[in-house]
Parts: structure tokens; C-alpha cells; sequence
């Protein structure tokens, strides 16, 4: 049952919001200064105490005690697969589909070099997506003879200039939030022959996106936003694992091979998703977003996604009097985990909100973002938050600030 | 001046050569469990106590309390750099010339792929190098057209079938710690018109590669063996600056774009080395990298390489009563940082030597090796190492254990 947003008018009512909030237990399980709101969550999420305790314990006993053993004894050698199993669950991918492994971008082009491989003759990506999809697919193409196309915004796989294309498309869009329909665009691509590979990177551990059940094939995505694994956390590949098997991806690195200890010249990919290994993996850092990702084992996907909506409603209807123009679907309507709005000063406002505890992010020209992780925010938090923009801006005081710092990272 | 090994006989002469040891007080920049004599730095070298409190500090201040902040703040935007200028100073490269990042099998193929976009029609590995070299030439060829050769052991530039190839080439063997003559192969190359890659995976932090001075272009690398940068650390890439500017790598991320903020379609490379960034880096693994990699400002290169030969040295002429066939360069000889031995028995033997807290490795089918890395060990250590050896086989205590653990990581 959507709530009434229009009823929430005091910071009581949004105090009883998250009473009634199955998440709520959840902002325990991380380490927040005291003060601050964080509504960059999308860009990198906060310190779950599970990480840190994860990391002492690969600090003080795998790597100081046990040293070399621990790729045996404390499971090293299959983290990219036990981290992997944990996103399989939150993407809706059977066990087993899923690696951890290197970047976003490395892993879209394994993926994608693969498609190619198997005789797709182009690679596309809609103008104005995450940019490093279409880097990347412009990197593929110069060195494998694919054509390389940018399509227009929303033109999803229809916008394809051939048949038997792959298609590069976030499932939520890093600007607008806008929510892709998976299950749609997979039809329109089968009629097509085309393939999608879909970047989670905006949408894992916040949408439900059933990958399986939508008939997604091919996804790669991001584990230092929604899921908390840490600065720089590993990425992760997905194959349904009916393809995967069929697949060659030329960063074919001893990971991913049949036998790696057994030192042999000549590769034979392993079985599955684990053909996806490249190099050896960074342990400690993927140990964070391992135990990042107990976070999620008892998480309800619908009442997640439903609360990241829900704060961006409440968001935008107390900064309502500002009259904004909001670049992401507006309330009540389907949408990723950040709300962005237009101001012409907005990066003096985002710093002056920096200033006051309240962290979001600005992005050239003139779009403020801000991240509702429902897993680290309460109802009255976003409240709060909202009234400081609304103060902020209403007061004129960001024109007095003065600021040095710059731009951050998505 | 070379030590005159034979005069060693007793661990009072070990003990002495360890009180002129120039190295020596760096050992207690490491924590290594107390009754661990640690012979497999060559494959994970152990835990520095910079890098301890760098984690500590990154964990607590730079994530947990500046979150998003940090990426300016604590650096980690210009970390791979950073850390790179540090491997820059021990391989003899100029600063700004290498990155950290990714793994060194996805930063082979980076620069592998360069090259045969620059038109280099072949790639190529001598037979049993790292196995991972030739995996990932074998995916670069079928992706991009080039040839793929598998040459001879040994043979180098001088093998390869045809001019203008490309040659990856390990500076020190994983198996033999045989040295090759960087600045004889370099000749040779320029001669014949082909590029060499080496793979300083075995070398960096030990051997005194001065890649500059010795004519080399293109080198990769790891960051967990002698630097001891913890489990999986990030590799890193050397292009001299000469030519950086002139290539073209295919996993084009926008970490490697020239204003990765300013999110525009249409990828334009960074000036430089930054160009051969992908995706968002591990900053965990990062920090415990550029951490440790502060233990070699202050070190005499060519005292790294004469201690870690003088180790081997030690080891071979203690372990001499027992006739073993060795399959590295012998006392006296260039040498790496390792010595490899062959006994059949060379599984239950290593085995059992981790019981009494001797810890090497072996490989199939009879091979044992011994990592001597030069910051981390004691001349008295490896005295005592050698002597559990020979007791261990002459006494075939070796023959009663049970063992449940298998092979673990180069």
C-alpha cells in the first residue's frame, strides 16, 4: 500500500514512519558520524561494521597470521563466487551466475568482447548513459572491428541501427534515477536478435530487478554504491548460466582457468561464470563488500525498493515551495534511489549543505543529487534534510560561502 | 664484495652476517607471526606495519568519517599514481610513468592490445613463462586478429618468428629466478624492430631492473609478491613517457578519460601513463599497496638484489649433503629471489617443514621452492630453514604426516 506522502507535514509524522519501518534495524548495522546526513549513498556507500570487522579479521589472521594458507583456509580462492552468490540472490540470478571480479568497466568489456566474439557486429549505448559504457565499447570496437553506436536517450533496443546488436543500457539511469522495464526491453530484443547486457551499477541492492524471470541474460554492476562494499569495490558479472558455457572472453587470465595450479601453457576456460576471472583478485578489498552483503541475506527486495522510493517522495514533496525542476520521475512514479533537481547555483547550495552535515552531490551543469540508500537513512532523516535545502536556498546564505573542494566520484 | 658462503658454517656466522646486514632493521617494519620463518614473500610477502595503520586509517577516517570527501581529500583520485611513482623509483622508470591498477593479466592485455593497435602483427611467450602471459596473448589474438606464437624457453626476442612482433617476457622465471639481460634483449629487439613487455612480477622490489637506462618501454607487474602489498594488490603498468602518448588501449574506463567529471560521451585518453586506467580502482588494496611500498624509500637497490641472492646462496650450500637436483642458477650465479629444488617426495617434504613453521611452496610434479625475500628474513633464519630441510629428509620424518592442504598461490 503506497503511502500518503501529502499527510507526512511534521517531523512527527515522519518519526512514525520509521517506527513502522521493517528496514529501520538496519542503520544499526553501520557507522555513520554522528550529524551527518548522507544522502550519497548512491556514490559511495557508508561503513558497514560488518566490513570492518571482516577487514581485521583479513588483516590480523588470513594475512598476518596464516599468511599464504589463507587461500585455502580462509576461502580466498572462491571469495569472487561466495560474493558473487550473495548479489546473485539480489538480482534475481541463479546461484552460481554471478563473479566478483575486477571493475564495472573491465567486466563490460569481457562481456561484451565475448558478444563480439560470437559474431555481434555492433556495440551500442544510449547518448548521455553512464559514460564508461560507451568508452568502453568504443575501446572494443577500435580493436575488434565492431561497429560502435551511440543511440538516442530511451531509445532502448528498438533504437538499434542492425539486427543481432548488443545493446549496453543501465537498468537505472546514474542521473535521472529513471527505471528501466527489463522484461520489455529483453522481448523487444529477442524479436530483434539483439542482446542487452544491463549495468546494475544504480539499481543492485535497491531495485528488484528479477533478472532471470525478466529474461536477462548478460549484467555487470557496481559494489561501492547501493551495497556498501567499500571505495573502489570490486565489480561483478552476470551470465545466465544456459550461455555461459558457450562463451569466450579474451581477458582470459589464469583465474578463470579449468586448472590454474596446474601451471600449463595454453588456456581452457573454466566451467560457467568463473571463465569471467581474470588476474587474481584484490582480497581485501572484495572481503569488504563480502560482508557488505550480509547486509542484505534477510532483506525483503520490494519493501527496499519501495522505501527508496518513498524517501525521494517525501524528499520532493517538503522541497516542493522551491519549485525545482526535477530531472527524475516525480513523485509517485517509478524511480531508482537518487533524486536530482535543477538550480542554477546548485553547487555553492550542495557545498553549503556539506557544510551543515547534509551530503549529497553536484553534478556540471546545475544538477543536485541526492541518494536515498533505504538501508542507511530514516524517514525523519530525509525530512531533515529537505528542510535544510529548503532553508539553504530560501536564505540566500550559500551566496556568502566560500569553498574549495571539487567534484567527487559516482 | 661477494660473501665468501663456505666460510659460513655455524649460526654464529650466520648471526654476524645479519649484525653488518645494511636490510636488517627492516624486519621490524613487518609483523610476522613469532616461530614463522616465512620463505614464500615471493608468492604473498607478509603483513608491513605501514600497512596495518594505512587500513586503519582508510577504513576509519577516510571512509567511515570523510566518506565520499576522501576521494579528494585522502587522494585516492590520484593514488594510483601515487603508488605508481613509488614502483616508478625501485624499477629505475621516471616519475609519472607507471600505474597502479587493475591486475597485471589485465594490464598485459591493456598494453599488449595497444601495440596491435599500433600495428604489431604477432604476440608472444616463451613456453612455460607464467602461464597467465600466455592466456591472456591466446584471448588478445582471437579478439584482434594478431598471431599468437608460443616460442621456445630461452630464446627471447631472438624466437620470435617474424620482425615487429611483440614479446612478453618475465625479467625473473616464477620457477627458476633465472635473470634475463634486459638491456642485451632491448638490442636485440630494436634490431628486429619488435616490443618486449616484461613481466616484472618476480623482479620488482628485488632486482634492480633499471628498465630506463637498459632501453625497456613496456613493463607490468605485481604488487603482492616482494612488495608486499597484501593479498591480490592491484598490478601496475610502465609505459615510457616517450611513447605513452602515441597509444591507444582498449578497456578505455572513464578513469583513464581525460575529465572523467565532466560525464560526456566520446572518449578522449588522460595525457601520459593515466591513460591506461580502466574502471574505479580498489582503494583498500590500493592503500595497503602504496603503503608498504613506503619500506623501499630508503633501500639501496643493488643491496636488495645481492642480500636475496646471498640468501639463496646460503640456503643451496647448507642444503648441499643433499645432492638435490636444482633447477635454479646455482651458488654464485645471477639469481632471483627464490631457489627451486626438485624432490619427488617434494609435497609431503614442504609439508611438513610448514608443521615446524618453514613455509615454502611446491609445485607439480616435484618441484619445492624457497622465497628469500631480502627486508623480510634473517641470514640466521635461513640457516636454521636449511638445516630443518636436511633434517627433514634425512631423517623421512616426512613419510608419517598426513596432510589435507593443497597447492596455494604464485
Amino acid at each position: 500500500m503506497p503511502l500518503d506522502i501529502a499527510s507526512i507535514t511534521s517531523r512527527a509524522d515522519a518519526e512514525a514512519l520509521d517506527r513502522d519501518d521493517p528496514l529501520a534495524a538496519k542503520r544499526a548495522a553501520f557507522d555513520i558520524p554522528d550529524g551527518v546526513i548522507y544522502l550519497d549513498g548512491n556514490s559511495l556507500g557508508p561503513l558497514p561494521k560488518a566490513a570492518r570487522e571482516a577487514l581485521h579479521q583479513a588483516i590480523e589472521t588470513e594475512w598476518r597470521t596464516d599468511l599464504i594458507k589463507s587461500w585455502n583456509s580462509a576461502g580466498w580462492i572462491n571469495l569472487p563466487l561466495r560474493a558473487g552468490d550473495r548479489i546473485a540472490a539480489l538480482i534475481g540470478a541463479p546461484a552460481g551466475s554471478v563473479l566478483v571480479a575486477d571493475s564495472v568497466s573491465v567486466n563490460l568489456f569481457k562481456l561484451a568482447s565475448a558478444l563480439v566474439t560470437k559474431g555481434a557486429g555492433l556495440v551500442a549505448v544510449e547518448r548521455g548513459d553512464f559514460p564508461t559504457d560507451g568508452y568502453i565499447l568504443e575501446g572494443l570496437a577500435k580493436l575488434s572491428g565492431a561497429g560502435f553506436s551511440l543511440i538516442e536517450p530511451d531509445a532502448g533496443v528498438a533504437g538499434l541501427p542492425e539486427e543481432g546488436g548488443v545493446l549496453v543500457r543501465s537498468a537505472v539511469h546514474y542521473k535521472t534515477a529513471e527505471i528501466v522495464d527489463i522484461e520489455t526491453e529483453e522481448r523487444e530484443a529477442r524479436k530483434r536478435g539483439a542482446s542487452i547486457i544491463w549495468d546494475l551499477s544504480h539499481a543492485v541492492g535497491l531495485v528488484d530487478t528479477k533478472l532471470e524471470a525478466r529474461g536477462a541474460t548478460y549484467a555487470v554492476g557496481c559494489g561501492y554504491k547501493y551495497l556498501n562494499g567499500g571505495p573502489g569495490a570490486p565489480g561483478f558479472v552476470y551470465v545466465h548460466p544456459s550461455v555461459s558455457g558457450d562463451l569466450a572472453q579474451p581477458l582470459s587470465g589464469w583465474m578463470g582457468h579449468r586448472a590454474p595450479f596446474d601451471f600449463t601453457d595454453g588456456y581452457r576456460p573454466a566451467d560457467g561464470i568463473k571463465r569471467f576471472a581474470a588476474g587474481t583478485p584484490p582480497i581485501l578489498s572484495m572481503t569488504a563488500l563480502h560482508a557488505a552483503l550480509s547486509l542484505y541475506e534477510d532483506v525483503d527486495l520490494s519493501a527496499l525498493q519501495t522505501k527508496a522510493r518513498t524517501l525521494g517522495d517525501l524528499f520532493l514533496a517538503r522541497i516542493a515551495p522551491l519549485a525545482l525542476k526535477c530531472v527524475s520521475p516525480g513523485p509517485g512514479e517509478a524511480r531508482g534511489g537518487h533524486v536530482s533537481v535543477r538550480f542554477k547555483d546548485g553547487y555553492p547550495v550542495v557545498q553549503a549543505l556539506i557544510d551543515q552535515g547534509v551530503i549529497g552531490d553536484f553534478r556540471a551543469p546545475d544538477l543536485m543529487r541526492f541518494g536515498f540508500s533505504p538501508l542507511t537513512l530514516s524517514y525523519a532523516q530525509v525530512f531533515d534534510a529537505a528542510d535544510a535545502l529548503v532553508a539553504t536556498i530560501e536564505s540566500g546564505r550559500y551566496r556568502e560561502a566560500r569553498f574549495s573542494k571539487k567534484g567527487a566520484v559516482t
